[in-house]
């Protein structure tokens, strides 16, 4: 069944904890493979260029837009980020399925371009929680958390764009959420039309068995 | 998530296995409700009334069909079979899956009434298995397991009217992929309307806390 990967786009609201629930779902399923963003913003100390981003100039970039080469791209101040097609459509063709975990304007792009994928919001249990939450970043001013909360709660709005809406109230539980998504895709009809076909063709030989 | 349960409506060809998927399924998912169906034949010797079948006399049974209360009913010879709407509402209502083992006249009954469920159809992983499977029940004459197989083979055609199709490689598998399919629909964001509209109420108070 299921000949192709699935392309599993996974966003969702600032403080929802999209990247831990990635995280663990990467981590009990090593076959997925994790889409990197490419990049025209400089490495930072640490990163690794093809683990962290892809690091690239702001002429192959805008290069690689004109020809169509990005599932979503979006400039963001001076630097452009974006999903090569190129590597995920590979990685699908291969039979493995491919993770996207992106904000919410990536997703609603990735969705006009590639309506098959999987696109999965992943929310707080609470509001109560997702304010714990950005809080417990403790990095910010009042101010900066009233605007992130503020901006998380709008997201919410784009809920009604993605099939599926995971609960992260426990990362192990969102994670198994997720691989349950997964599973119970790739047995839609509908993506089984070759499987379907196969079967019914491989009567033709048989039905002689009884007579 | 997911306040009402779910209509879990499972059928397939003569052959596939439907039943010991099912089996399995509810020893493996207790609070699942399995659904018992009318009918207006005698009970067979050890078959005990609200468990094997609902047992009724054809003038209720008729009386029921007038009210509507069957989610799908057929004539088999003199006999008449039906799923009472009431049981499988009541117990939806509490939070309950119900559970439908039926066949695929009676699944596509269903789809009309109640569009919401999740219709599965159970396919063998090859005709070749589903043959050995229908030739080792070993009661039947060469010309019966012919005419059972083509009839198998006919109903591979109503697939597409599903929205999930599990192949019965493996019992406990064709399980696992049903639970699976269960707790995916229960993400489904068209399924959790309520949820969503509670978590966007729930910020109302909270923002000044920010502030």
């Amino acid at each position: 069944m299921g000949e192709k990967g699935l392309l599993i786009v996974v966003s969702g609201p600032s403080g929802a904890g999209k990247g831990t629930v990635c995280q663990e779902y990467l981590n009990s399923n090593s076959e997925t493979f994790l889409s990197v963003s490419m990049t025209t913003r400089l490495p930072r100390r640490g990163e690794i260029d093809g683990v962290d981003y892809y690091f690239t100039d702001i002429d192959s970039f805008k290069g690689l837009v004109d020809e169509g080469g990005f599932l979503e791209y979006a400039r963001v101040y001076d630097n452009y980020y974006g999903t090569p097609k190129n590597i995920v459509r590979e990685n699908l063709l291969k039979g493995k399925d491919v993770l996207l975990e992106i904000d919410i304007q990536g997703a609603l792009q990735v969705k006009e371009r590639f309506e098959e994928g999987v696109f999965i919001f992943i929310v707080p249990p609470t509001m109560e929680e997702l304010k714990n939450r950005i809080v417990g970043r403790g990095t910010e001013t009042a101010e900066e958390l009233l605007k992130r909360f503020k901006s998380s709660y709008e997201e919410l709005n784009f809920i009604t764009r993605y099939n599926y809406l995971v609960v992260n109230d426990n990362v192990k539980d969102a994670s198994d959420r997720i691989k349950s998504i997964i599973i119970a895709e790739k047995c839609r009809v509908d993506r089984n039309k070759n499987f379907y076909r196969r079967l019914r063709e491989g009567v033709c030989d048989d039905i002689s068995f009884f007579g």
